[in-house]
């Protein structure tokens, strides 16, 4: 059984086309081969896709990047969350910056996910809304400014105060709940700044996914995440 | 200056045939008799094309069925909240189960509602949304389990466990915020059960709008409100 | 009875504050003003919320900005047909490039709005989409490039051929859809060229909501509409 | 290269249990079986999760059920055309009644399927709309009669008159492309009627998936569509 340990790396491939099909494997054995040297654990979720060939040619956490409030029955196109069970996910992200989704949405597929034994990342972009978001109980929050997501300025660094807010706010409703942080991340230097505020990992993406090295940057942040 | 005063009676008009139009001007005229006779305070939720009349032709406080989150600018067929109150809004309901949002919609329009002393509503269908509401501090947070909506049922009579657990959720995580709770109510019983659960007033629509009888309906109501 | 005339200025009051409440009678107002002064028909397209008002305040056509695709009934914070007609409105927009709707609900609220004669004036990005939309059978079909919309470059000048390719797109289909065209019209001039090129009219916004003397501009373009 | 030919039948996996993951590959092994013993197209829609996983095991054709409007970039938890041409899709369905889309993306989605030799499906529901689509020229309409689906009453036997009213509209605005109709159908005496009617072939769903013996049906389904 694949593990999901703090602090954890979550590496996001989005739609790019350098983490499409085949570049997603890659992508995806290079965070083995990191975790592997360094003992920090890197999760990584690709396109739906994607999820059955990752997860076969892997070991490590595999997530879906969002799952549609839906049950098994007529539902074209939609993304059901046994689905992306059957495929290999052990994880997954709800309520990216880039594909929000209603709060009751929110509230139900958390609570199923946790009938599935399926790790929940919820995404918020304020401290309220991470608030708001640790009543519900996923397993983590990711609070990610959406004006510093893909910028490569790191939320940690740049917005120290952003973070300690939302890592407090998060404990006073719900000390369960794992806080992460995300947008702006690509070095190890921004995650060691991100643990030392209070998270336990970080979310990333064009960091890792459109740098020239991806495994030195993920070794890189991986060192940062020993610290 | 109108005031939104506790216990309240919320009347959301929808977008009934018996609630459009001149017929909205004439419910939100007896629910401000009934208002004036009894002392509790009766709010009314007209279609965003009846508001500015509603708002003319009566002195309770009306309120905007939904907000849309936007800023001036160039949003054809959107719902502006500078637009809302200048037609004479001095509230609003938001993610209704009929119109949900998504979650950083809600923080970001309680915040913007704030600044502009709108009076925010915000409905949530389970006790755990309705806590994941408080924590984003809007004035009220109205539970209205869907399955009971325009059923008849009072929610208050016959899930009083979801209410008082949704209460004291609510408490538990923003004491400043008023409980409401809606879905089933048409009578001064339902009302009454309502507050000695811990609520400080209802959301209703279809049990007034098509009443034979909306007058009386109302007289009921406010009466169940008194006690 | 008001009359919707070919050579048509419709002017969409989008959600700017320039346009909003108070200021959305005063445009509509000077609207009526060059109406009566040049025989041009100018038809004003306010927010739901002004509707009423403008419509009591003037005798220009008053159109709705978007319908929602529902029919009386439960639908809290939604835009029914019937309550924009019975405030006012003799006609509406639908899918604007900034609220675009399925393509089913074109063709549902197409027809229904046929049967409770409101004039239809359908959106569409390209000749292939407007054609599609011509199949649908509105009153009116408007071309609206989304890169030109708010930029101030006319598309009747600066892309005459997507106007002529749409405008014979639009007749091979449905001769009797009425062909406009819109993005970047602010003065007689865009126009005049927009009606050579077999467009009978044109759909408008900031060019006149953000001029600084909103006569002047709206004279100009009624005269280039008269040529 | 694998072959998308008339007289086609398109199950659309959905997002039911009975094919979900393994059960979804043992039904694309089925319809593979129908095509090689009868010689008519089968091609299968599953999930996305499943789409790779399909592609592999079979040689039949393998459609998408659904692509978003967007390209290569930060789309998390959208569907990228790229993503399921290389996880071995060589058409999709679009606009599906359980998925509809905007107008204008349709538009934009053919047009890249198009240059992508990705063969387009795109779903109607009335004759009109049909037309509409037909004007942006895809590969195949599938006229479905929302209330139909998943009925078991066919389309192609119940209503004939939206079939051919259907077949005649789309050929007027544009002769290259298929009719093909789903709702209901589940035996080959539907699908005889549907191809005497003017339609190349059907769309269809629970008649196959949820059947006790899903061989027998399309085998049956076949036949229906050799005569």
């Amino acid at each position: 059984m694949v593990k999901i340990e703090m602090p954890l790396i979550l590496l996001n491939l989005k739609t790019y086309s350098e983490s499409t099909g085949a570049r997603a494997i890659n992508l995806a054995k290079i965070c083995e081969q990191v975790q592997q040297e360094t003992g920090i654990c890197i999760a990584v979720a690709p396109q739906f896709t994607d999820l059955y060939a990752v997860a076969q040619a892997t070991d490590i956490p595999v997530f879906a990047q969002h799952i549609d409030p839906i049950t098994p029955g007529s539902h074209t196109g939609h993304i059901l969350l046994d689905a992306v069970k059957e495929a290999g996910a052990v994880g997954t992200l709800l309520n990216h910056s880039e594909h929000q989704i209603k709060l009751a949405s929110i509230g139900n597929l958390v609570e199923r996910a946790k009938q599935a034994n399926l790790f929940t990342c919820v995404c918020a972009d304020t401290p309220e809304v991470s608030a708001a978001v640790a009543a519900i109980g996923p397993n983590a929050v990711a609070i990610e400014p959406p004006d510093l997501i893909g910028s490569g300025i790191p939320v940690s660094q740049s917005r120290p105060e952003v973070v300690t807010v939302t890592v407090s706010r998060i404990r006073e409703v719900n000390s369960q709940v794992i806080p992460l942080c995300g947008a702006g991340i690509t070095s190890g230097d921004d995650i060691a700044a991100a643990l030392k505020l209070g998270t336990q990992g970080v979310l990333l993406a064009s960091g890792v996914v459109k740098a020239k090295n991806p495994l030195d940057v993920l070794m890189d942040l991986a060192k940062g995440a020993q610290s």
